[in-house]
C-alpha cells in the first residue's frame, strides 16, 4: 500500500494510481449549477416543443421531457467518460472533464477505469442514448413502437443499474471519499435510475398486456 | 509473477491464486455429455407435454422448450455458481462444481470470482430463471404478457451477454486455456444466448407493435 505522500489525488481507495492526475478547477456548485440549468433548458424546451403536437396527453409530454433529459446525459456526460480514458489528467478546465474528476469522488471506479463500470456505461451511451431519443419522436409521433421502445430501454437503466450497484458491492463497497458524497452522488443520483425506469416499465408493461389482450379478443371473434 | 512452480491449477492467466484448488473429477465428455443429455429429456418432456394444450402453434412449442432449458440452466447450473463461491476446493465429483471446474477452462473468470461475472450471473439466475419458467407458463396458456414477458428476458440475457464479453475484452481478452476452449466454451456456448435471445426480441417486438397499432386504430374509430 502507498504511502499518504505518494497520492497526488483525492479518492478511495488511497491506494489507487492514478499518474498525470489534475486535480479538478471547479467547484461543485459550478459543475451541478450548469447541469442543473442546462437540464432545465432541455426539458423546458421539450415541454414547449410538444405542446404544439395534437392530441398529445400531459403524460406523453413529460415521458418527451424526461427522455430528451436522460438521453443527452447518456450520450454527452456518459458518452465523454467512455471514450476520454484520460480525462483526469485534462490540465484546463474542461467541463466534461470536471463532471467525472468531480462525481469519481462518490466513485472513483470512474476514475479508475474499472472494467464493470465501463461497459455499462459504454452500452448506456451508445445504445440507450440514441434509443432515447428516438423514444422522444416515438411519442410524439404515436409510432406503435413507442411502449416496446420504452420498455427496452427502461429495462437497459434497470439493468445497468444493478450491475454497477451489484459490481460495487462485491468489490468492497468503498469508493467514496466520504458518506456525503456516497449518498448524494452514488446513491441518490443513480436513484433517479431506478425509480422512473421502473415506473416507465410498470406503465408500459400494462398498456401492451392491454394492447395484446385486444389482439387476442379479435382473433377469437373473427377467428 | 507467480513461477510455474507454485501454480496448482490449468488455467490462464497463470499468475491466477487459486488455494485449495482441486483438480476435476470428470472428464469433459463426461460433463458435456450429461448435460446434453438432461436437456434433451426436459425438451423432449416440454414437447410432448406442450402437445395437449388446445390450439397452440409450432413456434410457441419451440419457444416453451427453449424457455424451460434456458430458465433451468440459469436456475440451476448458474444459480449454483453464483451462490457457492468455493466450487473449486470441491473435493468429491459433484456435478456442478465439475462443470464450472471445466467452463473455467474457457473462461477463468469464473473460477476467479470476478465481479462483473457473479453480478451478470445472480441477475440471471435470480431473476431470469424463474422468469423463463413463467414464460413457458404465459405461452401455454396464452397470456397478454407472454410477449412483453419474453422480449424482457430476452433483452436481459442480450444485456447480461454484452457486459460479459465487453468487461472481458476491456480486461486483457486472455482467460482461457488455449483457442479451443476460447472459441468452443466462450465463444460457442455463449453465442446461443445471442442468437436466440435477438430472434426472440425481433419477433415479440414485431407483434407487440401489431397489436399497439391495433389499440391505436380502435381508439381512432371509437374515439
Amino acid at each position: 500500500m502507498a504511502g499518504e505522500g505518494d497520492v497526488n489525488h483525492p479518492y478511495i481507495p488511497r491506494d489507487l494510481k492514478l499518474p498525470g492526475f489534475v486535480p479538478g478547477f471547479l467547484s461543485q456548485s459550478t459543475i451541478v449549477g450548469y447541469y442543473g440549468i442546462a437540464s432545465l433548458l432541455v426539458v423546458s424546451f421539450m415541454w414547449i416543443l410538444s405542446g404544439f403536437f395534437r392530441k398529445i396527453t400531459k403524460v406523453d409530454r413529460i415521458l418527451m421531457c424526461w427522455w430528451i433529459f436522460t438521453g443527452l446525459t447518456h450520450m454527452i456526460l456518459e458518452g465523454y467518460f467512455v471514450f476520454s480514458p484520460e480525462f483526469y489528467k485534462e490540465k484546463t478546465p474542461h467541463y466534461l472533464a470536471e463532471v467525472w474528476k468531480e462525481y469519481s469522488k462518490g466513485d472513483s471506479r470512474y476514475v479508475g477505469r474499472d472494467s464493470a463500470v465501463i461497459s455499462v456505461e459504454g452500452i448506456t451511451a451508445v445504445l440507450e442514448g440514441p434509443a432515447c431519443l428516438l423514444a422522444v419522436y416515438a411519442i410524439a409521433t404515436k409510432k406503435s413502437y413507442s411502449y416496446i421502445l420504452q420498455t427496452a430501454i427502461s429495462l437497459g437503466q434497470l439493468y445497468g443499474t444493478a450491475v454497477y450497484f451489484i459490481t460495487a458491492l462485491l468489490d468492497g463497497d468503498n469508493f467514496a471519499v466520504n458518506e456525503f458524497y456516497y449518498y448524494s452522488y452514488y446513491v441518490f443520483a443513480n436513484g433517479w435510475w431506478v425509480l422512473i425506469p421502473s415506473i416507465i416499465v410498470v406503465r408500459c408493461w400494462k398498456k401492451i398486456c392491454a394492447a395484446c389482450h385486444g389482439q387476442e379478443l379479435k382473433k377469437t371473434k373473427t377467428g
